[in-house]
């Protein structure tokens, strides 16, 4: 398999290419990548977010997803100052080139914004985005192995959203030993559990998520 | 990005080469290949599957993820006659050169060979495997939009299997609705409607698998 190596390799340092000019562009706004499964709650997270911050900041969102543009429409109504949603035809997983496309109609000040990525526990998170802070989000619906099935998701992330906690009972499966495997792959993960439709965890998210500053390197 | 398109139309041509291969290897033994998000619950299905139809039938099956062999044990000890487990490193999809070196250790006699596709909900459907049949297997707590935000998968496969139905009253998510709108991207898509841990649903999906025939044109 050393031929498909090494293009995605050449793949990859052309999206640092453009990662690098995003960075360069998105000097005063902290960045955030939101990665997980398809449907373990990125978007129901994200409005929900949008409206208990809306008042404070100004809240950009981009939406990626292979088709439809639902989640763009959902965030814009939850009270998103501005968004624009990706769609990749086939692609799984955003790229700093269709996020630099995405940005023409970007305003000038955006106190945070937020990148949902494809929904999609494996390639997204080897894209640079020009971001400062990836998140996973993991569902308890997925079951306690994913963290060690999916490692290199939640080694390149910042922190984990453990998401569903209200359907913990119907599951069988504890956050506590959710939230254990996922510490075994990296032990630097900030930990948050919650319930978005429920409500649940929220405030600590959003108070996580609007103390953020730009890291000392970017 | 039409660059990126051609790069994957050479992969993918290459892949047909071999999944043509497989194909001739695979002409008396019917082949389906599972694909579904990350903790869907294709194993524990399979799981079940392979306790029930042990008795009748030799099975097969080739477990693909990116890390562990956690799926292979657990389908090894429900009573499969045959089992290998693929880790893909990084790579998001199972190809058709990965499974043909997978089956060195294939006995002759196989009365049926599953193939578990890594979870992803992309680019597993593009990858031709030899495979007879593609099931996409789909759960209540993903939300009904993932049959639109998804539809390469859904227009791909000869089935879906729904399920967690039990957490329907949960999630409210309607069984009924997410057939509706698996059935407008392929009407002609076979439905299952299961819950894998409580039972609900295993007799019929267990008939059709054990009444596939080879199709026609293999």
């Amino acid at each position: 398999m050393s031929k498909t190596i090494r293009i995605e390799k050449r793949i990859l340092e052309k999206n640092d290419v453009v990662a690098a000019r995003l960075r360069q562009r998105f000097a005063d706004i902290v960045v955030v990548n939101i990665m997980s499964s398809p449907g373990a709650g990125k978007t129901t997270l994200l409005e929900e977010t949008v409206k208990r911050l809306s008042g404070k900041t100004t809240i950009g969102v981009i939406e990626g997803d292979i088709a439809t543009d639902y989640d763009a429409q959902r965030v814009e109504s939850a009270g998103a100052g501005w968004v624009v949603q990706i769609n990749t035809g086939g692609v799984c997983h955003l790229d700093a080139g269709m996020v630099e496309q995405a940005l023409d109609s970007m305003p000038e000040k955006l106190g945070l914004l937020v990148i949902e990525n494809v929904g999609n526990l494996v390639c997204p998170s080897g894209f640079d985005l020009g971001d400062d802070y990836k998140v996973v989000l993991a569902s308890v619906t997925e079951g306690l192995d994913k963290p060690k099935k999916y490692p290199g998701m939640y080694r390149k992330s910042h922190a984990m959203v453990l998401n569903k906690i209200d359907l913990s009972p119907h599951v069988n499966v504890s956050p506590a030993a959710f939230v254990k495997e996922a510490l075994d792959v990296n032990p630097a993960l900030t930990v948050f559990q919650t319930s978005a439709t429920a409500g649940t965890g929220l405030d600590e998210w959003c108070g996580w998520l609007s103390a953020l500053k730009k890291p000392a390197n970017a």
